[in-house]
């Protein structure tokens, strides 16, 4: 028993205490509205964000990795939950909320079995400009999309321009008074976001004080426009549009209803979700780990995550994963180990036993000025700005996602970036660097004949190759050395040097293995020298290797050498 | 205009041209049946696989750089066309045969730019075992689809357990005429193409000789069949399917139909089709042309088999690559430029224009036994089984491929592929090899501390990097440092050792960065030495390269030394 709970907990020590409860208690406090508004951006009923927002918490705390990770519902997630559900089903319909349970059923499954595949790796399908596009591009999309709530004003969803070109013509029906608390709102989490943490150093607060208190400013925002709200019967004089009835209680546990047609369309969407959850979630969890020198196993978060969502599906939740504001705040609170989760989890179970009457009143222009606030911070022009002085080819992956996101979609942005990543990748390997060596005079080292005065021998022509050799680049050097034995008329010998080449795929050993026929076939001799251990023992067996076995030299002086007696016997 | 022509035309050389006819009559004779052949795969009528055997020779020898690929109908881009056209109109409709169409001009539009926008890196995104997998699932396929061709008897298609359940309680409706000419044909075939070229070798041919008149047992199969189904009319007294009226003469030149919708439904299935199709010409030219040490340009095949496909679709025919096995044929019967595929199309123009009419009783059975010979050379059980010897992984994704295409369809697995493809390669990237390094006593030269007696300086790890870092390993380095700074207790500085690094993506730039930040926050020195060039040049101006500038050592000897002077002097 004692080994399936996790260490944190078996080994957990007195002070730690501390630093968990006032971490648990802040991040509660930032969690209740988000709840909320992530829910109502996901197009949910505001208690299924409060759903996934208690064991969920408990489910990472049991196996996930990261002492600092806060995970619930987040913005770019309920995103994509809601475009993912856009074609299924009409918004506010029981289906809708089906498919968003089963959607983060699907996705904590994949999670799960993924961790327990050990695939952690996956995690490096998404290079970070392509992420960082991604990202701003949501923001944007989330933003444009909150307008109708900011503002109370009937706006078309479905693409961002048909959206904002409506703005002016729907204008008239702006409701005022709604548009007044929204922006207000809007103003004043600005306002506390960029100035308030100044302002109350200036009055001499501790940073790690005043950045606290600028966090609560959501929550302010949410008590103070409700009581606005409730007190002047808003919602009846004025039409402001309210949260209404949330229910009391936490749902009884139970597993979605798994209809396979709605599974089958819903994988992909579920697929992307995890993928972009993972990444988020291991790269926040990483950077927090490494402030304090731990460690982050990429496997355990899968399981992490995973379980999380497996548990927001069976208590009515819907996909949640690990939020970068809220981990960070978790963190510098003094979270130090997933105890802190557990107490907000316990804190969210008291708010929904207790306190959901208190919601009543409170105005989805001030959940949508918090949502459009937490995001527009996620848009990320500095990435854009140091990528471009530092690698085109990265910058345009990063604008052609997140001009993927705007004008496609999320869940086409996400393929996209995919395919991006993956193509830069393609094409950075596609050229392994290579360099012709010749050998400094009286040593036994080798150096690049164009930057070093060497020696060379005719007829031979040594080949230093500098990356592992596998399909995407194997090709290249067949070419390079076409091309070699074009300039070098009178070859009678390549030699490929293999010092940093640590794999060798079937693909390379194929191009390879023909190579050295039709080197053969033009009586050119191919040689090998300084083959690492590993490649060797899987080379010798081949085809390949029989052929070779005469012309493997353990050094390149060894292989000059030999050349040098044959040439002179000759 | 001199300029305009290739080069290959300009400099024609009159001993060439021996060859060239040479080549050319013998490909014609192998094009004949296969143009027939592949339509009939594809679901097309057979006068549109005459149509792309003209005009996609003549453009592929202006843009092409091969001096021996055979280009025209291939049975892997039949199987691909008959598959993305299945849900989208009847066979044998006109809707049918003008989507095919249209889907050469997409795969034409599609390779020409990629190849002007110098992208023939594309063809590395599938890795060798990936496309044997990929071959070899759409030949059994494509046999299993001919079987009701073969043995004029009604079978289901759509599945290929579909197919072969049905084959049981089918038999009774077989064609017994039908039957016995099909599997005569196939058996001939099958004898042609294992025993006829020994058999020839031994009554005295050159290999050569023989080996081309085996080639030709299609054209003799063909022909006899013709003449007996004419001669005994078993078109009627037998009800053996014919291939019946073909037109003659070739069509106008039009454009064909743009229509919106069918354009972006066929976007994707023209993608893999050209995909596919310029791995495997690639990979043919490439492998003949080093043969006589020739060069490929791929970003110029690209141009021609776009150029090709773009020629198919202006003369009503459809989409066409470069085929193995002609392609093989044409260069050991000594084709020595493109002129021998022109001289092809004029045969096979004079074909279309007076022979039509010769065909009109070939039987449908004898073209079936044809694709069946033709694509059962395909499978490949000796790469499944030496890449099972040699790597796993890679044998895992021929497998998972095959069964893709076998039990998912053709799309779906050659998509599979590039997934599993790309995921093998970030997978294989996600380690990069790291050693740390000590100083071999007496020497300026450091070598793995696991395998060398060496000294190290205490509160200084040195970590040697074998590999260039981006996205999808730089994380692992942030893990290595974690786990090293854990053993390695009482460290103050850790030395990257940037020798194997040449390329330094934004992402691993970004990771460097915070790791650089959060070494420092615990007092921990990050330093680099021996930055190759063109990397240093691009950190220097980012913040990393800022902060850093005073800590990034020409030598690793040298970073050993600053560090001794700082401990000597603390």
């Amino acid at each position: 028993m004692r080994k399936l709970l996790p260490s944190w907990f078996t080994g957990y020590q007195r002070p730690w205490l501390a630093g968990d409860l006032t971490a648990g208690m802040v991040v509660t406090v930032m969690l209740i509205p988000q709840s909320l508004a992530y829910a109502m951006l996901a197009g949910l009923p505001p208690e299924v964000g409060l759903y996934a927002s208690v064991l969920p918490l408990f489910a990472y705390a049991l196996f996930g990795s990261s002492m600092a990770l806060a995970v619930g519902p987040v913005a770019v997630a309920s995103l994509m939950t809601a475009s993912a559900l856009s074609h299924m089903a009409a918004q506010g319909s029981p289906e809708y909320l089906a498919m968003a349970i089963l959607l983060a059923l699907l996705s904590g499954v994949i999670l799960f079995v993924a961790g327990l595949l050990r695939m952690g790796f996956l995690a490096h399908f998404l290079s970070h400009p392509v992420i960082s596009g991604f990202i701003s591009g949501s923001a944007v999309l989330i933003t444009v999309g909150q307008l109708k709530y900011l503002l109370g004003m009937p706006l078309p969803s479905g693409s961002i321009m048909k959206t904002l070109s409506a703005l002016p013509q729907q204008s008239s029906q702006l409701n005022t008074t709604t548009a007044t608390i929204g922006i207000a709102a809007l103003l004043f989490l600005l306002f506390s976001r960029l100035y308030l943490g100044k302002l109350l150093k200036q009055i001499g607060m501790t940073p790690k004080t005043s950045d606290l208190i600028t966090k609560l400013a959501p929550m302010a925002a949410v008590i103070a426009s409700t009581v606005v709200v409730a007190h002047y019967g808003l919602d009846q004089s004025a039409a402001v549009s309210i949260v209404g009835h949330v229910p009391a209680g936490l749902p009884a546990l139970q597993l979605p209803a798994l209809e396979w047609h709605a599974m089958a369309v819903l994988l992909l969407p579920a697929a992307l979700i995890s993928l972009v959850g993972f990444v988020e979630s291991v790269s926040v969890a990483q950077s927090l780990a490494f402030k304090r020198g731990q460690r982050i196993d990429p496997d355990r978060e899968l399981l992490g995550i995973g379980a999380a969502n497996i548990a927001s599906a069976l208590s009515g939740g819907y996909p949640v994963t690990g939020g970068f504001a809220r981990s960070v705040v978790n963190f510098s609170a003094g979270a130090q180990t997933p105890a802190a989760g557990v107490i907000s989890a316990v804190l969210m179970a008291v708010v929904i036993a207790s306190f959901t009457g208190s919601f009543h009143y409170l105005p989805h222009a001030v959940l949508a000025a918090t949502i459009i606030v937490a995001v527009t911070a996620l848009i990320d022009v500095s990435t854009l700005v140091e990528t471009w002085h530092y690698d085109k080819a990265d910058a345009l992956s990063l604008l052609l996602t997140f001009f993927g996101v705007i004008l496609l979609g999320v869940e086409e942005g996400i393929l996209l970036g995919v395919v991006l990543s993956l193509a830069v990748l393609v094409w950075r390997s596609s050229h392994p660097h290579m360099a012709v060596v010749g050998r400094v005079p009286g040593t036994e080292h080798f150096r690049n004949v164009d930057r070093h005065q060497v020696e060379t021998l005719p007829g031979l022509v040594a080949l230093r190759i500098d990356e592992s050799l596998y399909f995407a680049n194997a090709q290249a050097l067949e070419s390079r050395i076409e091309a070699l034995l074009r300039t070098h008329s009178g070859t009678r010998c390549i030699l490929l040097i293999l010092s940093a080449v640590n794999q060798l795929d079937s693909t390379a050993l194929g191009i390879l293995t023909e190579l050295e026929k039709s080197l053969a076939s033009r009586n050119i001799s191919l040689q090998f020298s300084e083959v690492k251990g590993p490649v060797l023992d899987r080379l010798r067996p081949t085809p390949l290797g029989e052929r070779m076995k005469d012309r493997i030299y353990l050094s390149t002086h060894q292989a000059f050498l030999a050349h040098t007696d044959s040439t002179v016997s000759a």
